[in-house]
């Protein structure tokens, strides 16, 4: 029976992460490891680059510094906050993963599980948005799949609603400052208020002139303004889902009866 | 502007995590932290626990030590591969994250972000399917409302599905053994195949005849089965979404006509 794992939101902004290894695997531990803004050690020899690895390493060279030849030793961990390896002999993964736990580092060794701390899961991110599909090992690919269904149901307006949200909430921080008080409480459920009043889409048309209104007609006031208050266009109307197949099946069965009547009166 | 985290499914199996406080928001840590089948120490004097933390102490007695009062120095760090604090002294939630980063233990402080190694968000469980949902702090309430809609569209065979691949991939593991070898390359496309040819529902239905049956006909023939020659009850048939609004709608267009016929004829 496979382990729940804790799900977190991992902070590496400044932090250093050692990858062993340059192939395909390793360009997309690449690729997530500088969204997450980290500083990277890359150790492998030049020859066994994947073309993506060597994109990335001349795309940021100030951030990914790199060693054209194999893990050595031990001063190849000094300041690594995490290692990832991706290489295929197990014995040294082993080694290295050997290594990093005596040190306390977070370890994860591709494809041998026993030998991670964590793991990677399906990842979607649409803007400040982002959401992991882990079967806990179970089957990668179903995780992959169930990412995808997870990923065309989402709204458009989901990246737009966070980012307007986040700056609602950084103009309401400047006006009632504080922390850990009533009034960081007062904040709090103001703001879920405003989530519960307003749909994503409509928060997602949020403009400063509206975010200026509802701080100043609804905060003040301890109330949430409506749309249209806010000067945001009033709701576009829309046709309930099953408007269009109930409207055709009228219209063809009118027909079709007009059609049957007027055949029987010949 | 917020970084992007690196989400991660951590695992702490056999690990052993701090928890400092008591309080409701304490009592949601515990409860995550023993569904990922660690060990757990608990420092907070009885007087402040929550009864949901209370609930969760006397259900769980071997997997908590509890110590009856305030966190009081470095050992109580001893031993430990996690601490989260949820208590309202700022004051004393800094100097017990400043003596877990000195020893390089993952640390989160409730409430205080630039405090935290990491962040949790809203978090999905069915089975061993697992789902983050984070706005990387921008908006928890929002977040939480994805994972509201999120969880609404998720099929529900999607467990039963995830437990039937990791059986037949267990058992595909027993039939052709061996790591990092070609075999282990043929087994990931074989399943990689499975899961594009069956939906998630026929996934759901498979048992362990249908599983031998895979493996025997299927994959020692280098194919996928269908879902009949499984034994599966053949995809029960489904009406396409639409049917009931188009079929009502043509009713009612038929009707409508035949009384305006009728009307007319009087």
């Amino acid at each position: 029976m496979p382990t729940t794992s804790l799900l977190l939101a991992w902070q590496l902004k400044g932090k250093r992460v050692l990858i062993v290894g340059g192939g395909d695997v390793a360009s997309g531990r690449l690729e997530s490891i500088l969204a997450a803004e980290a500083l990277v050690t890359l150790i492998s020899p030049r020859q066994g680059l994947h073309s993506k690895t060597l994109g990335l390493l001349q795309q940021n060279p100030d951030r990914i510094l790199y060693r054209d030849r194999d893990f050595s030793a031990t001063q190849d961990l000094e300041g690594i906050d995490m290692v990832l390896t991706a290489i295929d002999d197990t014995n040294i993964s082993r080694s290295i993963c050997n290594l990093a736990r005596e040190r306390r580092i977070p370890v994860n060794v591709a494809d041998i599980p026993p030998l991670c701390d964590f793991y990677f899961g399906s990842q979607i991110q649409r803007g400040n948005l982002q959401v992991l599909i882990s079967t806990n090992g179970q089957s990668p690919k179903l995780a992959n799949i169930i990412k995808k269904q997870i990923e065309s149901n989402l709204p458009e307006s989901v990246a737009k609603a966070i980012e307007n949200v986040g700056a609602l909430r950084a103009k309401l921080r400047e006006r009632a400052p504080g922390v850990g008080s009533d009034v960081g409480k007062k904040r709090m459920r103001w703001m879920v208020d405003v989530c519960n009043k307003w749909s994503l889409e409509d928060l997602a048309l949020l403009d400063d002139q509206g975010i200026e209104k509802m701080l100043n007609l609804g905060w003040e006031k301890g109330t949430v303004i409506s749309t249209s208050e806010a000067g945001i266009p009033t709701s576009r109307f829309k046709l309930p889902e099953y408007t269009l197949p109930a409207v055709a099946g009228f219209l063809s069965g009118s027909l079709i009866t007009c059609l049957a009547v007027i055949a029987r009166r010949r």
